[in-house]
Order: C-alpha cells, then sequence, then structure tokens
C-alpha cells in the first residue's frame, strides 16, 4: 500500500496524479491520496476579504495564523473544493474515489493548540485562539475498511482535536502518521521540485538517496516549505515506514516515476 | 432508521438540530442526515464576484444556473463549509459524525442534463453547459456499512454524473431518494416553516395530516421552495417510506418534535 501527499503549489499537475493514481488502483494497487491547501486558501481568503497571516513560532517554522474565520475558510477550499476536484478527476478515471477530512469519523486525531508562542518584530508573543495542532492519532480502521470495500480514499485538513474543533494540521506531517498508522510499505510526496537540492533551487544537485537513519542530518538542505516534508519524512521511517521518496509533481506519471526510483529516495 | 433532511434557510438552528441529532445517535437510533447549501452559495458566489443567476424551467420550476464556475463554488460551500460545520456540532456532541458529497463513493448518482429548457423573458430558450440533474441511483451500501460501523453520515450535494461530473441535485429529492434507497421509517423534513400551510404564510393554517395516497393533490398549497419538498415526499412514499414529516427547524429538540407528530405528517 501506497500513501501519497499531494502538494499544492503551482506546477503540481492534478490531472496526471490523478490519472496515474487511478491506474495504479485499477489495476489493484491500495493507495491512500493526502492533500493540503495552503496555496488556494490565501487566495479565497483574500477574495473573501480576510487575507491570511503568517507567523513565525519560536523554533523558527512559519506557519498560518488560523483564527475562526480562517479555519472556516481553509475548511471550505481543503475539504469542499481541492478534495472534490480530486475526487472529481478520479470519478472520471473509474477510480471509486471517496473524499474525507480528517473530522470526518476523527480519521486525524489531535490535541489543539489555541496558544502559538512566536516571534512578531523580533519580540515573543503569544497568540490566543487559534486552530492549529498536530495529528497525534490515525482512525486506520475506518480507512482500512474502504480499502477492503474497493474505494480509493483522499483525505483533506483539517483534522479535529479531542473536544470536536476542526484544526489546521501540516498535510505533510499529517501524511507521514497516515502511512505508519497504515503500515504503508512507501510513502511518497509529490511537489513542484524534483526532490531534496543540495543547492536548493539548482535540480542539478538532487539528492537521491539517503539512509533513513541520516535522514534528520539533511535537514539542513531543507529550505522553507521542504522542512516538514522532511520532518514527515524522518517521522515516517521511525514509525516503521520502509521508503519515503520526495518526488516531482508536474511530469507525466509522476507516482509511477517515484517508485520507480526517482526523486529523493529515503530507505 | 431516520433519514432527516436540514434546510438552509433563515431561522433554521443547526445547534439545535446537531444536538437532538446526536441525543438519539447516542441513544442508538440509526440517522442519515441530509442538507443542501442554496442560500449560503448565493452569499459566498456574490462575495467570489460570480452572483447567482436563477432560471426557470418549462415546467415552471426556478432552479440555480450551475455553469462550471458556480458548480465549484457550490460544491465547496456544500461539501465544505456547511457539510464540515454540521459534522463539527456532532462531534462536539459525541456522535462520530462522516461528511460525504454524493461524488465521494459515487453516492448519489444520476444523468447530467447539460442541456435545459428555460423560460427567459417569456421566450423558450436551451440553456447549455449546466450542471444539473437528478439522483437516480443511491449506493446504501456504503451508507449501510458507515452505519453499522457506528457513524452517522452527513450527506451533501453535489452527485455525480454517470460521466463523473459533480451535478447539482435538489436536496429535498436527494434526501427522498436516500430514504427510498435504505427503506427507512420516516424522512423528516426540516425548514424555516411549521409544515405546509394553507395559506402560506399564515402559521395557523398548517395542514397536520395527509394521507400517503393524496399528497400530489396538495401540491396546489406549496408555494415556491415547498413543491420540491411535497415532490420529494410523494417520491418517498412511493418509493415504500412509511412517513414523512414537514418540520420545524427553528425550535429545540426539533428532530423529536417531528417525531412526536408536530407538523405536517403524510402516513
Amino acid at each position: 500500500m501506497f500513501v501519497i501527499k499531494i502538494g499544492g503549489s503551482q506546477g503540481v499537475c492534478f490531472e496526471s496524479i490523478a490519472e496515474d493514481a487511478a491506474r495504479l488502483f485499477r489495476e489493484g494497487q491500495r493507495l491512500v491520496l493526502v492533500h493540503g491547501g495552503s496555496a488556494q486558501t490565501n487566495q479565497v481568503a483574500t477574495q473573501l476579504g480576510h487575507p491570511p497571516e503568517f507567523v513565525t513560532s519560536v523554533s523558527g517554522f512559519s506557519s498560518r495564523r488560523t483564527d475562526r474565520k480562517t479555519l472556516e475558510i481553509f475548511t471550505m477550499v481543503c475539504a469542499g473544493h481541492i478534495n472534490k476536484r480530486l475526487v472529481e478527476l478520479l470519478q472520471k478515471q473509474k477510480a471509486n474515489a471517496v473524499g474525507l477530512s480528517g473530522l470526518d469519523g476523527r480519521i486525524w486525531e489531535g490535541a489543539r493548540k489555541d496558544a502559538i508562542k512566536v516571534i512578531h518584530q523580533g519580540r515573543r508573543m503569544i497568540l490566543r485562539d487559534d486552530f492549529t495542532g498536530k495529528v497525534e492519532k490515525v482512525n486506520a480502521a475506518l480507512i482500512r475498511s474502504l480499502l477492503d470495500a474497493g474505494y480509493l480514499p483522499v483525505l483533506s485538513p483539517p483534522a479535529v482535536s479531542y473536544e470536536g474543533d476542526p484544526i489546521n494540521i501540516d498535510g505533510d506531517r499529517a501524511a507521514a502518521a497516515t502511512a505508519v498508522a497504515l503500515q504503508a510499505e512507501a510513502l511518497i510526496i509529490l511537489s513542484n521540485v524534483p526532490g531534496l537540492m543540495e543547492k536548493f533551487p539548482d535540480e542539478s544537485t538532487l539528492i537521491t538517496r539517503i539512509p533513513a537513519k541520516d535522514v534528520e542530518k539533511f535537514m539542513a538542505f531543507a529550505e522553507d516549505r521542504m522542512k516538514k516534508k522532511v520532518m514527515g519524512a524522518a517521522e515516517a521511517v521511525a514509525g516503521g515506514v520502509r521508503q519515503v521518496v520526495f518526488a516531482d509533481g508536474r511530469i507525466p506519471a509522476p507516482i509511477a516515476a517515484a517508485i520507480g526510483g526517482k526523486g529523493t529516495v529515503i530507505s
């Protein structure tokens, strides 16, 4: 079984990914797709008059300020737009997809962090009433029962807190938690780059192989958005997933290419 | 088992409905919730610069013009906003809800009508590239497997065409088709009126009982939005559903009230 994370950045080709996933599915492969929706949330939130704000945590990660209004727009875009677009593309290719958010059946559960420590204009601050968190539990039974019944699950943020609040979570790390819970053969993380590069964005410096035990050392090469992917990869291999691949989501048959060894293979 | 259709018009109280549904669910009752999203789609579509257009069919029904852009907004609002809001409210009340659109697992399938005959400024016209249709098949197996596993399904438009296109369908009639497919004990249609009235909007003229065999005769009393509810009720009783109730969705414990015989009971 493969868990495939689909990035939403410019250039990533949903049509090629859906075509490739549907082909594998029709051939009998068990697949779970996971996506996020950050880029499109920014666009819709701006159009709806509630433009995005980003904050930097004290540990140096940039993340979205998720107040209640942002949470609702994020949920609407991820679970209602991107998720259903992928389900439509898969249905057109005769793959019977079922799209679910982490709220549904408590597929992705975790603690809500309603207060986050951030650096704002060089000063430490606490932001309250935030709806963010981290996936700590995966409802693998529900995902497996869908796979067993012949469906292709497509999972979307938000997750759900233990109290039932929707929470914004990182899609790459949610995909990693899902791969661990299902003990997937591989986690494939598709984005708009060919993999991890020694000198980003020089694609000729692609790192093709990383031994699983060394993955954390390679964090040094990860720019911005790649950091959470490397963190997710480390969590996946630590949790027993045999292989993680960072691969190019812009090319035809991107999943087949990743399975064939293209991209950065961590194993 | 009860199928409960939740209207989206002003005054309908999602909080009370979710609280009541969750209580019944925790008591062991099998429930399926169905909702639409017309009113909120209008609002978001206007904010996104693509205001709604309504057309009148040659048979006299008013319906939404659903071009591709409208379809995407409608899908996003129904499946991503309203559906997840209901799922959240249910999760907070310890009911493990699973929200799905008709696209997911092909829960609601039907033919797409891409050309619709309408009356525009007194003249007959054909509108093309529309994404509308009618639910002709319900994936009862998927809904039953969720019920059997202890989940509370919450179903949202759009449906899916035989070719895999999302299609705008009427929520009341989709709820009726679902109640027939599941052979529900009752279909409860909650809206912002107490039921069918002889002289709308005079609530003192509420029609409290309609024999199932006479339901079509009562179409004469149905104003606008009530027409499709009466049509759905006729389809449900013709399909073997023993009871349909038009009931008030603005009051506390609205489902219990409807089960207790308040509203317009067709049986």
